[in-house]
């Protein structure tokens, strides 16, 4: 068996998995913004026709989820794996979502990072041909997260300048190995685990500053592992870490040598929302990388508009009982490489 | 690229990944029973030196990590990846652990089947040759599990007949590949991951009863797909069914045709306290089947005392909030397979 490390945190991934097919699901806030044309589905209000707003969040996960396998044209008994997670305490979304749709799961915690971690360590799972065909995917709901994270919506709780606003949406990728998915117009080649982070930011609400350390250090092992830069990407792909949180990172990457190009650096939560929606930051919340990843990025890597993306979702992996007893806010951050796949090998 | 896959959930390790070393800590309830001599660390007291309960099960969790590569003989920043979670909230043990420790991490949520959740997917991470070595490990500890899932210790409340008692331990245990693993004296061979299962359980004080459904599910799929049975192992070890999940377990596996050995059917919850410890049902929590699996089972297939041992830690997959929103509470089990390597290839 040969090793299939390049550098300290990154693999390659020699198969190349293929991405099968990819599903988008936002709230009607997320519908009104800039990308609001490119979701699949937009729910019609945040109660989704469920009792909770938990119900609402777990039914956005399952349609996603659905919509994915139903453009791959899979029935979900051909999915093998579930590799999903969501912000809600014991990831009841993502739990519930694989119960109802009875796919055999493993469940994640990354917080909002948990779109790539899923793809990591699906790309892993399907280029050693441990599965025909997964899906990775995850969730969040604005209502669910103000009440458990910061303070129930009743309260009118007037939001700091540097809050984000937690997107209401949810996104699915198949991904698939084996001689099918060579045909898939998308590849995954390369993911990079990324370490724990921790600069000491203790203001919950200014997430960006404490996911920023953690983006930049998992930007520079995969840069430093496979000797490429930012010349080497269309897009660097952030996930949430909103308007204050993209500007830390360039900074940190620049002290760190790393000359950033602008134009491709491409943070969700600092796109998903029009300046007009007053969301302050952006948006946030692991369903806003998710989404916009299946709505706006993977679609013009299908067409070969982009050719090469680096996809890193960070998350915040503080909680209530951590902030209250004075500890500072660690943050994380995994990246994954798609490729556009021109040629259709035999 | 072979598929890896035989039957619907189960995968073959065909490289056979090495367990190169394992560590247990426990507090000292668990070490007044019956297994007390044989984990490697005992803590003085409920709070280790820390100033929480959380830092404290922080702080065992990074114990184990620590020795767990101390016993390897391998530093900390030798370890490239860690497969970790927990019981709390924002899986903070796990989280801030990895901080700590800088060992770059995938966070894990599988409740009390954390621990084979994680020896799960890292079984197929060194199969498939993406990592040298990595640490896949979990925790619990009574009075966070407590004061997050049911009532703070302070209220004194009076326990149910079906009641278990969470326990206060960590085991780690390191995975590795190449040709250095073929040395160890374990090997990782199958792994089937669980489906999430639920039965209609409401009672959040009988988890065993909730738990039971998804380990027979789980060692259904995998004894129909490698065509095994009770028979080919020494012993099917469970997480913490307790004393009542375990004859559930029995009674539903009966349903299936499936005839159960008692003798090697071993419940970590059912055994780590003596009755005369008066935890009701047995003990509980991802610590309960981690820190028994390094402390009791693993020496085993070590000596070559055991060959052949299916490990199947199972999760209740509940928050308070879907409790009180009257959901009833899923179940998920993944299970891997331990062989005793008796000869060293060259």
């Amino acid at each position: 068996m040969m090793s299939r490390r390049i550098g300290r945190q990154t693999v390659m991934l020699k198969n190349a998995p293929g991405v099968t097919a990819w599903a988008s699901v936002a709230g009607q806030k997320e519908h009104d913004g800039p990308y609001g044309a490119l979701f699949d589905a937009v729910i019609s209000d945040e109660l989704n026709g469920e009792s909770s707003f938990e119900a609402a969040e777990r039914s956005i996960l399952e349609k996603a989820i659905k919509l994915c396998a139903l453009k791959a044209n899979r029935k979900l008994d051909e999915v093998q794996m579930l590799l999903a997670g969501d912000l809600l305490n014991q990831i009841i979304s993502a739990g519930f979502a694989a119960r109802n749709l009875a796919i055999p799961f493993y469940g994640l915690y990354g917080a909002c990072s948990t779109m790539s971690e899923s793809l990591s360590l699906g790309s892993m799972i399907a280029d050693g041909g441990f599965a025909d065909r997964m899906i990775c995917a995850t969730c969040s709901h604005f209502c669910t997260a103000e009440r458990q994270y910061r303070a129930p919506l009743e309260l009118g709780n007037q939001r700091t300048p540097t809050a984000q606003w937690t997107v209401t949406g949810a996104g699915a990728v198949m991904v698939s190995s084996g001689a099918a998915a060579r045909q898939d117009r998308i590849a995954l080649t390369h993911t990079t685990c990324g370490r724990v982070i921790d600069l000491g930011i203790t203001d919950q609400n200014n997430m960006g500053a404490a996911m920023a350390p953690a983006a930049a250090d998992t930007l520079t092992a995969h840069f430093d592992d496979t000797g490429r830069g930012f010349d080497d990407f269309d897009l660097v792909v952030t996930g949430d870490l909103g308007i204050l949180g993209r500007e830390l990172l360039i900074r940190l990457l620049d002290e760190k040598g790393i000359r950033v190009k602008e134009e491709r650096l491409f943070d969700c939560g600092s796109e998903i929302f029009a300046k007009r929606q007053d969301t302050h930051c952006g948006g946030s919340g692991c369903g806003c990388a998710a989404s916009m990843l299946c709505a706006h990025i993977l679609p013009q890597l299908y067409t070969g508009r982009l050719k090469r993306v680096l996809f890193m979702a960070t998350g915040a992996l503080l909680s209530p009982t951590t902030t209250m007893q004075g500890e500072s806010i660690p943050g994380v951050a995994h990246a994954v490489v798609f490729e556009h796949r021109e040629e259709i090998p035999g």
